[in-house]
């Protein structure tokens, strides 16, 4: 098995209503997190108010080991993991789109963040609509369940 | 300094047209690579031929060091480093959406990927709509420049 070996640096930290994993709703759009950006990482955050979206790295701490096969809240077959979100990943690395709802200094409060409170935070990168955005996007099996949009 | 140190497995090895990091043009979306997944992560694609599009999460092998300010090619001013995709971040964890062309069993033909050839691949998430696209975004500083969306 390949692996590198890494220091991964902490940027900050999720400070959320959510404090175990079975308090994260399947649907995670209301609630409001924050995102305190630790104070040497800060001047990182210029310009970012501009942004409505913004794209979270985090790390998973509390993921413990995987199965390549996982059964989903959503249907009864199992699925792939690389077509599912489980927290439980060869490499516990989590990412969300949030809605940035305000910046204050280091703290960025957003919405839609589905991290419990604690996670270490690895990295934001802006969502760019012509990046980002694949509106004729067809999502698979997921298609079928009763996930509901924006 | 914050650090967590973690040994990252490499699920498998993108095989690029991009050999280096300026053979990349800035608007990567039509060249083909390949992501070939190391055969003990196989079975985590099962059902992913029905995605359109994939989350793709590698290591920035050739990354190194970084700046909170960052000049981008987009314009004149310096900008904060997590508003920017620049390869240099305090981890150097790549991610791009892409669309999925064709699975060949452990082989996923993808388009749009800016990763050099050889970057380690640390995980693969799926693309969903209902998620992943945010209709109204506006990304800030780079709403002003020639970024040509889809």
């Amino acid at each position: 098995m390949k692996k590198i070996s890494v220091d991964l640096r902490i940027i900050g930290v999720v400070h959320s209503p959510y404090k175990i994993t079975k308090d994260v709703p399947r649907r995670c759009k209301k609630e409001i997190s924050e995102i305190e950006i630790y104070k040497e990482y800060e001047q990182g955050l210029k310009d970012i108010e501009g942004f409505t979206h913004i794209h979270i790295l985090y790390w998973l701490h509390k993921s413990t080991g995987y199965s390549l096969h996982v059964n989903t809240p959503w249907d009864d077959s199992p699925r792939g993991l690389f077509t599912t979100r489980s927290p439980h990943r060869p490499n516990p690395i989590g990412h969300t789109t949030v809605e940035l709802v305000e910046r204050k200094g280091n703290i960025l409060k957003v919405k839609g963040l589905d991290a419990i409170d604690d996670t270490p935070v690895m990295d934001i990168k802006p969502y760019v609509k012509k990046f980002d955005m694949k509106t004729h996007a067809v999502s698979g099996w997921l298609e079928k369940t009763d996930l509901k949009g924006d």
